[in-house]
């Protein structure tokens, strides 16, 4: 990862391309240099779809090594969903493809003086733009399979569907899985929209040719991969639970837990849950010939992924992840899980968050577009959307846009992302990453659900504001720092409770880098991150009042519990104190 | 005004009303009243459309008297377009006859239960709210007229059409004028959505068995009311220009200045300017038999409004506002004024704000939904409005909405809400305003126009960035005196250059009051209410960033001047050192 690839889409003449040194970025992997770079030369009041936004695309430190898990890639920008700084970041291969190449990052700068769309093809040969306007409105399945008719099967690429082409706030960019099927989303912030006005429908990576990254001390590097894979296989989390059922796990446990997001988080339990859950799920795809448990990247030991299949045993889509199941399922109060995975599989080819979906029809449908509950109904919501109708572009903006356009009071949202499956008042901890997390209503930012709910890294309580706030900041603080590596969140559940897998994770970075980083450096690391994320959402206007979560979690109680989220202003504050 | 009349349409049981004693805000009036009761009771973070929002109608100090030019009546509330303090206000006959039925402010407060609309009725004997479901998505013309029926002919009205009802941020407060008809408008910042938030259809007031306000030295006032209008009838702008041509005199200045925003902002000439101008509206409505001088309220001596008719004579709005012939004209390519007539009266009818819908007709033409130039698509959309089709919907939210969900980047906004008819590349002074007004754009909050471009308060070069900054300071601060008058901002071309037109305003006041206040008296209360609503601003999460204009006015050149906006960041932050 020796080069920055570097293209200028407005460069007169057309496109151009230059590789340049790391400079300065040397020694930064994933989040940490998407927001690195985004904030040293993005101006934070650019318009996010302008040409002085930039789309940073990089591997983390240890992507494209034998590691296992190291296979998250880091996309990063001004988002035109939240205005603030964006990192999303997502499996599947191209983080290891990337990185084998040599390729610290892709920038994409500039904007084209047309709508010309492009395709980018990189190889151990280098790097080609070609026009491309017959990949027009293509969905992302239909796109991968043509461009594995021109490139062959050894590829794996980077993409938009419709959506990101018609700039919508809530598209994503897909990335490809083992399968070279594109359902691997860095989803958050409408991301795809800013890839979109770069007029780049998709980046084709070939890595032919090339090898895994080498250690500088492969010895200690071979002993420390070795821990921890030992680590990961025996924390029940991450060496059971996750590969047994995928992240759907979490239906029923937070289902018990009062805190799942029920109609427009109106109510925090929903009785369709045992005909959504991850255990439900398994069944299904192990009674149908799909599979239950499977790896979104090469190189992945934890396996939460699956495949998920029709009555017929035809492939439908991947395993719908617990977010996905939950948003468009209980939010929804839809309990019909193979309308949830064909929902699924219309979000990846049209490249549209699952999350932001899913919350944005339930807003739409306290608006009366919809009945709570109709699946065929939300189905049909999610073409208008790939199509590009008026609604379907009002919906495709999130749920913020769509409760302004409709008048809706209950939109639940923070920075203008929704939020995720937690609801904040039967999970206190969580509402606090929403409010100060920079990027909005976030949970992979700072996963307080592990220790209010799960047990893991301590026990806080759930139902109350005590100790919530240091929870948060130093789960968001480590997890900058996990997000920098390209270690997928999930080796968290290891680490948190096994401080030998923590150090395994440590010594794999010092034996492959020559270095002898500390926990401390690490922490650091994470800090520095947030520190840079924080300085540019200053600068584009956020202040502790965009800290907040919306109004009606103080007002409305929520059943079960019947609690309102009950951390003060003033302890919400506290959270970047450091 | 010794009672303030406020009403619960949230309370148990149904609305229930209150009158009080003015108490802490005794002695306030028009726009220092609502920003008083909105800063100190409306929780900035709240939403705009909850129950937590408060609608205050306030006449001015001196409405209900018999000083001349004293009929605006202040209307604030949490802008649902700007999230912001907003304060619109509109002339007409309501400012009038609230004052002299004694309320300093009308408040109302709560949400309803369900969605029953509601009428309220004023007279001397008291307050009436009366549930009235056949008024439902009536326009304001049919609205008016059934509350004449109801009524009789000697009320006035304060309204909202459907898209208030529909709780759209680019909807407007209707107030009736001389001639009984909704063609007064609080405008801007969706003060209409706020009131259909409450469920208030209508305010409907009759005065009957009231006297005009008495003064505290009838001598004195009845002196000062004689030098007040001598002095308004004597200066050129307010006694001849306003007169002759109305606002829209302004056209062919602005235009000749290069600073009359062409098709979305992209240009500073307009080509079909001279069939839009007011010459040629003035010259038009003599011709048909309409009028080109007219009174927007009893006791105004400009009359700088006047009577559209068709060929045939038939009436079919109030004589066109510069600002509403420039959004749905210039800007949006169009010099038909006959289709610009039939917009405004569309806008009327509908209840919106015509300098919001003209930008964002021009947007929603750059993002191709319609051509520019084409009146008849442009008259079609407004229909979309009215209806609450989808897209009318997301037009009938403003333009900073409509560009997000077309994905457009030239939008003309600072703070969401729409720029109105000069381009601040061509007149440096009033982008200071647009940027740092606490309203969002909005030309009535500092009208540094006057001294770049007419030469009205001595003269500063329209095309420099030097003294932009002091002269924005000085108009906002004592256009936010004026407002609290109750008096028509156009007064201030009179009291800007004739010092003793200026005091004869304070000498009424005085007179009126029994007070001794001063000049600066007058500077202080200007910022007084400033720094109250910047505050209120300040909570509800803006910061300098917010005091901007839209990256495209420093990228862009205007022609035909080829500028682009100069004046420095830092120098913005200088306008609210006070």
């Amino acid at each position: 990862m020796e080069k920055i690839l570097r293209i200028d889409m407005g460069a007169e003449g057309g496109p151009a391309f230059k590789i340049e040194e790391p400079g300065e970025y040397a020694g930064l992997g994933g989040r940490a240099l998407t927001s690195t770079i985004v904030s040293r030369e993005v101006p934070p009041l650019c318009h996010p779809l302008g040409e002085n936004n930039k789309l940073v695309i990089a591997p983390g430190l240890l992507s494209g090594t034998t590691a296992a898990m190291s296979g998250r890639i880091s996309i990063g920008c001004k988002s035109p969903l939240t205005g603030g700084i964006k990192e999303a970041n997502a499996g599947g291969q191209p983080a290891q493809m990337l990185a084998r190449l040599g390729y610290a990052a892709i920038v994409l700068e500039g904007k084209p003086k047309d709508d010309t769309l492009y395709k980018i093809f990189i190889n151990k040969d280098g790097v080609k733009i070609i026009a491309d306007n017959n990949l027009k409105m293509l969905g992302n399945y239909d796109l991968v399979e043509k461009m594995k008719q021109e490139y062959g099967d050894k590829i794996s690429c980077i993409s938009i569907g419709p959506a990101g082409e018609m700039k919508m706030s809530a598209s994503s960019i897909a990335c490809t899985d083992m399968e070279l099927r594109p359902t691997r989303h860095a989803g958050r912030g409408g991301v795809g929209a800013v890839m979109g006005s770069k007029g780049v429908k998709v980046i084709v990576i070939d890595d032919t040719g090339m090898k895994m990254r080498s250690p500088k001390d492969p010895e200690k590097f071979k002993d420390a991969t070795k821990r921890w894979v030992d680590g990961l296989r025996k924390n029940p989390t991450t060496g059971q639970g996750l590969p047994a059922y995928g992240t759907n796990v979490l239906a029923n446990v937070i289902n018990e837990a009062g805190a799942y997001p029920t109609r427009n988080f109106s109510n925090g339990r929903f009785e369709g849950t045992p005909k959504i859950s991850g255990e439900f799920q398994a069944e299904r795809e192990k009674e149908r010939g799909g599979l239950p448990t499977h790896g979104c990247h090469r190189g992945c030991v934890i396996r939460c992924s699956g495949i998920y299949v029709d009555k017929d045993g035809n492939y439908v889509t991947k395993q719908p992840e617990y977010e996905t199941v939950w948003a468009n399922g209980a939010n929804c109060g839809i309990d019909d899980l193979d309308a949830i995975a064909q929902m699924d599989r219309l979000y990846d080819d049209y490249g549209l968050d699952t999350i932001e979906m899913g919350a944005t029809l339930a807003v739409a449908m306290e608006a009366g577009i919809a009945s709570f509950g109709d699946a065929q109904a939300a189905i049909n919501l999610i073409h208008e959307v790939g199509k590009g109708t008026h609604l379907g572009r009002i919906l495709g903006n999130g749920a913020a846009i769509t409760g302004k356009v409709f008048g809706v009071e209950r939109v639940p949202v923070v920075k203008g992302q929704a939020m995720p499956a937690y609801d904040p008042r039967g999970i206190q901890g969580i509402g606090v990453t929403y409010a100060t997390s920079t990027m909005g209503a976030d949970h992979t930012s700072g996963y307080a659900v592990a220790t209010n709910i799960l047990g893991v890294g301590g026990k806080v309580d759930p139902l109350k504001p005590e100790g919530q706030v240091e929870l948060s900041r130093n789960l968001q603080i480590a997890t900058a720092a996990i997000d920098s590596t390209g270690m997928c969140l999930f080796v968290a559940f290891a680490i948190m409770d096994q401080p030998e897998t923590f150090h395994a994770l440590i010594d794999m970075i010092n034996a492959f880098y020559g270095l002898s980083l500390t926990a401390d450096d690490v922490t650091e690391l994470g800090k520095s991150v947030l520190k840079k994320e924080r300085e540019f959402n200053t600068k584009a206007g956020f202040t502790k009042e965009h800290d907040r979560l919306p109004e009606f979690f103080k007002k409305e109680p929520l059943p079960p519990h019947n609690i309102t989220f009950l951390v003060e202003d003033n302890e919400l504050d506290q959270v970047y104190n450091f």
